[in-house]
């Protein structure tokens, strides 16, 4: 069934496969009157793009967004906005040797089994080139939180077994981008980036963890008890290729806390009611409680690796599979703008499904 | 906005407040035909209901359910299908202590600022009570499983530091319910049956997690790309109450390892296709591969304790607080219930879903 | 698949059939802080409720509601509101005799082919008594849309060929109701009712028409392209049973007119853009326009009738049938207070949905 | 809101101004494995774009599709589908004098209120050149019907008071469109042309009646008590720019006759249940009941006309107003299509609905 949207007042519908004439898609419910900078837009799909760095996928693609709707005279009018990108550097002929054969951990399987019939180049849909849909809609999400004051960041918090400080707390911007690993953390960086040129020569892959961290928020963001905030980045997390956790706050660590260690005493700051410490990671209730939002992803190792494994072909005969063609050797670099994409898009929509009680309260 | 319902072909409606006339459920979508099974649902009630035993708070419910439509000479006629709990032992004058005070780590203030008005007693709409709602509809689910083959089982496996054997399968619903924690290792259950014992006495709390194995689900449940599996499981979980995390298969810990050690190699066995290792935790680009469905979810410790803590009023004046009333020192033995009715009713509604397309494949 | 939900951001559900334990709804998406007056819900229901007059069906019912949720010190929360009405006087056995036949331009048939199986008693979920649920439900929409200024009033244009004129304009709501059959103009009104004896005592029925008028609207409700004002305003009355026809403004007729003669001239009046005429029916391009909504629902007669008709049974022989039990002889009178219910739940659910935008423009 | 979807297993999304870069759509929800005919598809929107003859719109557009995701070796495979047309005959100065004038009856004054902007380049968003969106989805939606023996017909039926005789029974698809206005009675179809290029020469419009009906219909098809089919296909009609009116089977006329005339008799017939009479449209119950679903849709004449109109434009000064450009004379004969393409979708949608249940009758 219809299955290829996200969001609720703000929604978006994706397309496209990875070896297909293009990807695309359409946002629906943006409000009218958003001034839309582009080159904001085209610069967020440059931070997931292939070919960026030599620890990710050489596959050449420009990624250049055409918009085709929902913008006139530089201003979003209400209408959808629609945009596509144009797949380019598709070398089919690399997956001509994967037509017939189910790649380990991979949605091959799955797929073919569920509908009986799938586009097996580069993965058709269930590619990660997806994700690209998801950063220029998160992208336009990000301009309406921008003029509410809310901004979005995440980072790599680690990959393998090589994990950043957590008393490290210097999170700008700049930082993250300032090596190819995007961790803020340089030293921690350059480990990771070594790492992963040794496992490109390897032919393996590892996982690791995105961390994210949304401020700004205001408190009444969430709809309970189906719709919280909590459990909507959930969903929009572990919808995410390759991912495998979500946790929130103290998250899996927090349970060997007692109540009385880890409650969130309230005090008042500046007039306002606050917390004291953020163990709810900015969420209580499935409602935001206006300090900072806090949540970690794990995503595991590309399943594409070119080491020899054991699988099955179509026919049900055990084969060696090395999966050539172009991989990277972690998600995590990539996917970093993805999550910050899709917890823009979930806080943005949560912000107009708070907006219909505004004459309320 | 409307944010009460759950699910999509298979739909439940949640209604209740802690303290009001009483709690309830709309199931719709619920497929004609099926035997119902009463005793099975108030069972599954039972399960979770409070009063059950020394370590769960001591409230006095019966918990009945009460059916108002749907069902026909004992069987389900696809229209929707309506149940009643009635609240019977409500001590609001418990919380008119409370009436003023935002209780740390707890949704009085969020829900105060998100809505200007809440029913504070008992928590309202905000406490886990409305979890006995879930309880019932995913009973019904459970009956619609049945007759395809699937069941869901639940099980404590953690609190606090005290965690079960990772080497420990014995996984039968007798074991799991033959001790109040629900820990089918008897020597983990009995500590920590002694260690809220002792939280019960000291006015503390503590967290755990939860463990959920579902088997016999068919290959193909799932729809790419927004509405894989694993994010609707995910989705649930992070919606009950006092959740922190949620991961699949290898999850958190699986990030450490290499490509070629966590890729789930495909063997034949007897004359299927299935793999050898389940790292996957059952499910691969978000549609179920027919291996069994492994996930987790981390739960917080209460935010009620009696402990006395710091917090501020509604007047923003700061107050000392000890949460009287009557609490549970932790979530996990009444979550077992809780987890598996969401898991079974994830399940239920996408394996509707994905009849849709039994005549195209 | 689910499908007794109505509304996207104000929604309600319904359950019930006419011979189960109870009918009822839960309202969903309802802000918080409105005055809720049981009184006025109760009277709204017992407008359509049985046994009101000598020229509608005699069933017994009071009607009565019990409000179970969402109300606390007088006043919504922002939860979901839920209501039962218990059937009281089902005399089942009324319908022992059309167990196993198909009752002529009934559901009976189409229900038992879709479904395998029906609670054939009184119609079960097919039933004119579900209605009662829409008229609670719009009833707490007219509570929400009188703060807004908004009002709802239909009525009874025409029974059989009996109708009323249209230069007649005086529509107030104590006119309407001075008659059984809620016609402002008294002396249609009465030529109806002596219409309608007859056919009781003939033991046939027959159709009419409704036309509704909702003055106060703002300028903006209605979401283009696929959410627009009228397309949902035909949706709501198209689901009402024995509806046959919607048509807005100038409907059927206007198609005769030139577009010179039909269109709305824009002219300004106290400072505001108004139009001089109102073809239109107070909606362009899907969205209203300031003028009053004005429309039009036609109803057959009602398909139970005890004259003897020609049908089927089960097994597929012919029978004779005569529809004996309880039934009115035109659906119109209790039809007004149906349309206007759910009219005003799609004015107060558009309402909503045009306050999301409210910062934007 | 987001408002731009329609349609709820299948799915399609909308986008695109009159004058903007681009019309397209994207349809989720299309089973696999159905065979695309692209020049089918091409063909349906021919029937729809301007210049195809001298009753309608000059405008000069090839409306040519172009796929860009979804269709794998002339199949479908289950993952979205998308196109787009490029908008190439864009005289956007033709609207250069109304850029500030509020057109009478058009969504010219309703958009700028709701949105605050609005692209009035051909009517922006609001233009019926979105209907080439609709047209191509419903073409997809027939080649899905078409395996599944279903068909659906529309044409004219009346234009102005010239109406094709009621007892005219021969609907070939050939005579429907051997003439421009689409109408299968020779004689009506020249009196209705004549009277056309009549009002082109007066600058004027008139309205008209499609008529459709789907042959072929499974028993089984809509989804009580609210996704009925009758309101599904109101809904669709009515969301069609210029539809004024909507009505199934007897309609409006049919609220003269008594329950005994009206009703529809069940018949044994080749061993399977029919009605004698078809007064309920081929839908009871809002469930499809397999007899022909027969519905009529009202539009009313185009608002733009070029005769001299008085006005008031956003500064709210009045103005007489002709509206130069190229505008139809009467939408019904391109209509024609439009009401085909979206019952198509309706019907092919309910089909897949009603899948969920296969297993459970």
């Amino acid at each position: 069934m219809a299955s290829n949207s996200f969001g609720e007042l703000l929604k978006f519908t994706s397309f496209g496969e990875s070896h297909g004439a293009a990807m695309g898609g359409v946002i629906d419910g943006f409000p009218p009157g958003i001034s839309i900078d582009l080159d904001f837009i085209q610069h967020q799909l440059n931070r997931r793009k292939p070919g960026q760095s030599a620890i990710v996928t050489p596959r050449n693609e420009s990624d250049s967004i055409e918009l085709l709707s929902g913008i006139f005279e530089g201003k979003s009018t209400g209408t959808p906005i629609a945009f596509i990108v144009r797949n380019k550097d598709q070398r089919s002929k690399d997956y001509g040797n994967i037509a017939n054969v189910y790649r380990p951990s991979h949605a091959d399987f799955t797929y073919h089994k569920k509908y009986g019939i799938a586009d097996y180049r580069g993965g058709g849909r269930s590619s990660a080139r997806e994700t690209l849909v998801r950063v220029a809609c998160g992208a336009f999400a990000k301009l309406l939180l921008k003029n509410a004051g809310i901004h979005v960041l995440a980072f790599t918090k680690s990959v393998g077994e090589i994990m950043m400080p957590d008393a490290f707390t210097n999170l700008s911007p700049e930082l993250i981008e300032s090596n190819p690993v995007r961790c803020p953390h340089q030293n921690t960086a350059r480990q990771i980036e070594l790492k992963l040129e040794k496992l490109v020569a390897e032919g393996d892959s590892i996982g690791g963890v995105v961390e994210c961290v949304i401020s700004g928020v205001p408190v009444g963001l969430g709809e309970p008890v189906y719709g919280k905030l909590s459990a909507a980045l959930a969903n929009a997390m572990m919808g995410i290729n390759a991912s495998k956790g979500f946790e929130i706050g103290s998250g899996f660590q927090g349970v060997q806390k007692h109540g009385s260690q880890q409650n969130d005493s309230f005090i008042v700051e500046n007039g306002g009611v606050k917390t004291k410490t953020n163990n709810s990671g900015g969420i209580q209730g499935g409602i935001s409680n206006g300090a900072d939002i806090v949540f970690r992803v794990a995503f595991k190792g590309p399943a594409s690796i070119s080491k020899t494994q054991k699988s099955v072909d179509k026919t049900g005969k055990s084969v060696n599979l090395s999966v050539t063609g172009r991989h990277d050797p972690c998600v995590v670099p990539r996917a970093v703008p993805v999550v910050e994409a899709m917890a823009a898009f979930v806080i943005a929509d949560h912000y107009l499904r708070n907006e219909v009680y505004c004459k309320f309260r």
